[in-house]
C-alpha cells in the first residue's frame, strides 16, 4: 500500500466537509472558515512510542489519546474545536494498526466536531504529532496569566488514576484486575473536558490541562500569573477528585498520584470567590465534576496544608521529558 | 536542560509578538487573529531522520528546510503566512545542534514573517513536524482541482537540482566539488515560492508545490482536476527551469532529476492562455522566473513530447514513501 493509498483509505472520510472546513484532506493545505471575529486557537503534541505510550498499546485507543491530549489543550483555553492535522511516521503500513488506529481517533473527531482536514504520513520510527485548531471569541479565552490573589483554585474530574495505572503497568505496584482496567481507562482513553472549558468561559480567570500533574500544572499558573497558592490536602481528600480505587491505595501512593500523576487531562483552573456559584453551574451544564482545593495568594510559591493545617512537606516535581 | 529551560532557551524569542499573533509560545494554546474574512490555510509536515535528512546534515540549514517545505505548502495555496508550531522529539538535549536548528528555523521565520507560536519537545528519535498557517482571501486560494483543457502549465525557478545532489550524497554519482555545493545547497536550503503564489492569485487556475517531481506533483493537479496535459521536451531543455548544472549532465540524469526529482519546492502552476503576460508579469513582481512548458488537455493523462514531436517514453514514478 502506497503512501497515497493510505492516506485515502484510512484518512479519507468520504461525504461532504462539516461547516467551517472549506477544504479538508487532500490539497497542499486544508482551509478552514473561522467565525467572523474570532480568534484561532492552536496546539500541537507529539506522542513517541515507549515513551508516551507501550508498544503494544491497543491502537484504537491510541489514535483516541493522541487527538484526545491535543483537544484538553483547546478546553483549557475555552475554545471551541474547528479541525486538525495529523503527522505520522510509521515504521511499516501495518493494516490491521491503520485501521485500530483510525476508528480510535475518528471516533472522537466525530464526538467532538474536530474534522481531520490534513495531515502527513512517512516511514519511520512510531511518531504521531496532532495539532488542533479552534476557535474563541476575543477576550474569552482561559490563559494561564489570568489568576488573582484571592481567586479560588477548583481541578475538574478525578486526578492520579492515570499515573496509578502507569505505576502498575511499569511494574511497580500490583492492582486488582477491576482496578487496573478502570485506571487503565482513564490513562489511555482521556476525556478532554471541552464542555466544560466552553462553559467556563467568563467565569474562570486562568485554566491549564493537568497533562504534567496536578501541582506541576497549577505551578504554570501560578508562574504565568505571578502569584502562588495554598490548598488545603483536607479539601482533595474530602473532594471528588479522587476516585475510590485512589482512596484505597496506601497514602504516599495516593498523594503521589493525585499531586504528581500526570496524563490526566483534567482542568485545573482558578476564579473569583464571588464566582462560586456560577462555576458550579458551568459544572453541571457541562456534566463534569469539579472540586475546590484552596485560593490564590500574592506570595509566589504553592503551598499545601495538611488535614492539621501544618505544612504539607512535598518533593514532588512535576514529570519533566529532559530531566 | 529540562524540557521548559530548553524551550525557553532555544525556542522563545523576546521581544513583543508580531501583529496576527495574540498568543505565542507558553500558554495552553497559541492565539492567532486573522484578518476578517480570510480563510485559514493549514499545512503539517513531518521529517525523520535517514528519510528526509542525513544524520550528519548541518542542523541550521535542517532548521531552514523544515520551515521552508510547510512555506512552501502556503505558497501553492497562494496563502500569506501567519505563524507556525514545531513539534521536536529528539534523542538528547544537544545543546549546539539546537542552537543550529533554532537559528536556521528562526532566520527563515523572520525573513518570511512566519513566527514559531506554539510547539512540543520530547525524548525520542529524532523527528520535527512543523504545522504552518497562513490566511487566504475566500475564492482566491490556489487549488489543485482548478486546471482546464487549454490553460498553460507553468513552473518556477529551477527543477532537479536537489535531486542530482541527493544522488551524489548517496554516492549514485560523482560530481564537481562546485557543482555539488551549488546542488546541495537547492537541496538542503530550498526556496518557498511565497511571493509567486500571493502574485498568482486570481491569475494561476491550479498550483502544487513540487515536493515529489514535477510529473508527480503536477499529476496530482491533473488527477484533482480531471484532466491531462501534453508537455514539450523542446519547451523544458529551453527553458530556465534547467540550471547549467542540470544541463550539463547526461541526458538521461538530466531527465530523471528534471522531471522525477523531488524537493525542489517550486510551484508547477497552470493558468489560462490568455493570462500569460499577467503571469509574466507577476513573475517580474515576485522576482521570481517562471517556465511555461506546455498546456492542459482533455484526456486525463500526462505526456510528454520530444523535440522531433514523438511521445516520450518515460517510466519515471513520483517518490512514494511507501512504495
Amino acid at each position: 500500500m502506497g503512501e497515497f493509498e493510505l492516506i485515502r483509505h484510512y484518512f479519507q472520510r468520504p461525504g461532504a466537509n462539516p461547516p467551517g472546513v472549506v477544504l479538508g484532506v487532500g490539497d497542499d493545505c486544508a482551509l478552514l472558515q473561522p467565525e467572523a471575529g474570532q480568534r484561532l486557537a492552536i496546539s500541537t503534541d507529539m506522542l513517541v512510542e515507549g515513551r508516551h505510550f507501550f508498544p503494544d498499546v491497543d491502537p484504537a485507543a491510541l489514535g483516541h489519546k493522541a487527538l484526545a491530549v491535543n483537544l484538553s489543550d483547546l478546553a483549557a483555553m475555552g475554545a471551541q474545536p474547528l479541525g486538525c492535522t495529523l503527522a505520522l511516521a510509521l515504521p511499516r503500513a501495518d493494516e490491521a494498526w491503520l485501521a485500530g488506529f483510525s476508528q480510535g481517533l475518528f471516533a472522537l473527531a466525530e464526538a467532538e466536531a474536530c474534522p481531520l482536514v490534513g495531515g502527513d504520513t512517512t516511514k519511520g520510527p512510531l511518531n504521531l504529532c496532532i495539532t488542533v485548531f479552534g476557535q474563541v471569541p476575543p477576550g474569552q479565552e482561559l490563559r494561564r496569566s489570568g489568576a488573582r490573589a484571592g481567586d479560588e483554585v477548583w481541578v475538574s474530574g478525578t486526578v492520579g488514576d492515570a499515573r496509578l495505572a502507569l505505576e502498575a503497568l511499569l511494574g511497580e505496584t500490583p492492582l486488582p484486575p477491576d482496578v487496573l482496567a478502570r485506571s487503565r481507562q482513564r490513562l489511555e482513553r482521556p476525556t478532554p473536558r471541552l464542555a466544560l472549558g466552553l462553559a467556563l468561559r467568563g467565569i474562570a480567570s486562568a485554566a491549564a490541562d493537568v497533562s504534567d500533574g496536578l501541582c506541576g500544572d497549577l505551578g504554570h499558573i501560578l508562574a504565568a500569573s505571578g502569584v502562588g497558592a495554598e490548598l488545603e490536602l483536607g479539601a482533595l481528600l474530602a473532594s471528588s477528585a479522587l476516585s475510590a480505587d485512589l482512596r484505597a491505595r496506601p497514602r504516599p501512593q495516593l498523594l503521589r498520584c493525585a499531586l504528581a500523576g500526570g496524563d490526566d487531562y483534567e482542568l485545573i483552573f482558578t476564579a473569583p470567590a464571588a464566582a462560586r456559584e456560577a462555576v458550579l453551574q458551568a459544572a453541571r451544564s457541562a456534566d463534569t465534576p469539579v472540586s475546590r482545593l484552596g485560593r490564590i495568594t500574592t506570595e509566589a510559591d504553592l503551598r499545601w496544608r495538611d488535614e492539621s493545617g501544618q505544612p504539607l512537606d512535598l518533593a514532588l516535581a512535576s514529570f519533566d521529558h529532559f530531566a
